[in-house]
């Protein structure tokens, strides 16, 4: 399956992810913004630019305010963002995630900054869903998102393309067929992290060779999507480091 | 060593945080307090607290919006909160935590949320930080609140206690001792989780046994800090469902 994304416009505020974005990805950095009234504050962003050949504007509070809280007086503008490789996938180690219904942005920044850390080789979700890449998401991934693939696709036909490529796939869900410290994952596997509401969707969970379930006290309540993501990402990464 | 703490009021809100207060902890319940225009869709909790001679009381959007947002029209005066008990210390397997200058409240929030389905015994926290249990925390915690006790304490002496029971000290660091997935925790065992800025403190580190790293891509990132702890309470307690 061949995939190609448009070119997708997205802004990054928040020092530490400004700082990622342009020491990472700096050809797809279109402008720098600094918050006039702390723009001496800023004067490592100023260095920066000016060797990598980018331009910096000065912008009142008004332009920040629109982008969103936590700005910390500084914005990157890029045109591009990482494209999902299906070489990644003839490794003899990969893990991938299917986001099944996660759509607060602070969850989705949170999976994108572990998932930079876990090694995970790309983040999949549904093609009807529209999970942007807003300046919170960006903010709150801490660079992540420079590094981390997320790519809207069709399920069934990628799931279906993952296990071809000798993948497992793996649903996160409370009363699965076994307990995460007991599970094995294959070394090629697919994660798929249901809503915090309503997990897993049918349509989806035909795809999973397992069920997985995190261990917890008896009660009503369950992890945070982005922790039980998290917890679950690092035991079937483990192994790598026994 | 005895504690006695002074009964702290606190505001919890959003729906399934006051929900789990009323059912888990009745007594301890001063009044419920509902949006006035959405009290029709309240209906559950005017029924559960007529049932437990509960007052509700109408208010307003003003008296909402102070409280915090991500209310959902409902809130819950509590008197009281849980209490350290030192007869958790003589449990064969035990985990506690030390929080090292966390002071961020969506962290606080999110850790007693994942200590609370991981059997953490108790959250503990420097004499002179001031973390409250705001109305963001008890509902970021889901419901954790009401089952984990949160302890202001002298570090040195608390920790020198828990030594003495018997307990490991373990401190979360990047370049410590040993790899998260190669640590074999003793079933009695003290987490200390630095701040996400600084780290642990010296004097803290002093009397951790070993120093734990999560694996993690070579960057100058890591990872935020309620993850790091749920990733590492989650390994911490695996052995238990093995």
């Amino acid at each position: 399956m061949s995939k190609k994304k448009k070119p997708q416009n997205r802004i990054v505020i928040g020092i530490h992810s400004c700082m990622e974005a342009i020491k990472v990805n700096p050809g797809w950095v279109s402008e720098v913004h600094l918050l006039d009234t702390q723009a001496n504050e800023h004067e490592v962003f100023t260095g920066l630019c000016k060797k990598k050949n980018i331009p910096v504007r000065l912008k009142g509070k008004k332009f920040f305010n629109q982008l969103a809280g936590g700005h910390q007086g500084v914005s990157v503008s890029m045109n591009e963002s990482p494209q999902w490789q299906e070489s990644a996938a003839e490794k003899e180690e990969s893990l991938v995630v299917f986001l099944d219904g996660i759509e607060d942005p602070h969850n989705l920044g949170s999976i994108l900054r572990t998932s930079w850390l876990l090694n995970v080789d790309g983040i999949f979700i549904p093609k009807n869903r529209r999970v942007d890449l807003t300046p919170v998401v960006c903010k709150v991934a801490s660079g992540g998102v420079e590094h981390v693939p997320v790519e809207s696709c069709h399920f069934p036909s990628q799931l279906e393309w993952f296990k071809e490529q000798g993948y497992w796939v793996y649903g996160l869900k409370e009363g699965g067929d076994v307990l995460l410290p007991k599970q094995n994952a294959n070394s090629k596997a697919v994660l798929v992290v249901g809503s915090e509401g309503t997990g897993l969707r049918s349509s989806t969970e035909k795809f999973c060779d397992q069920f997985i379930t995190i261990p917890q006290v008896e009660s009503g309540s369950s992890y945070n999507a982005s922790v039980a993501f998290a917890m679950s990402a690092y035991e079937m990464t483990r192994s790598r480091y026994l």
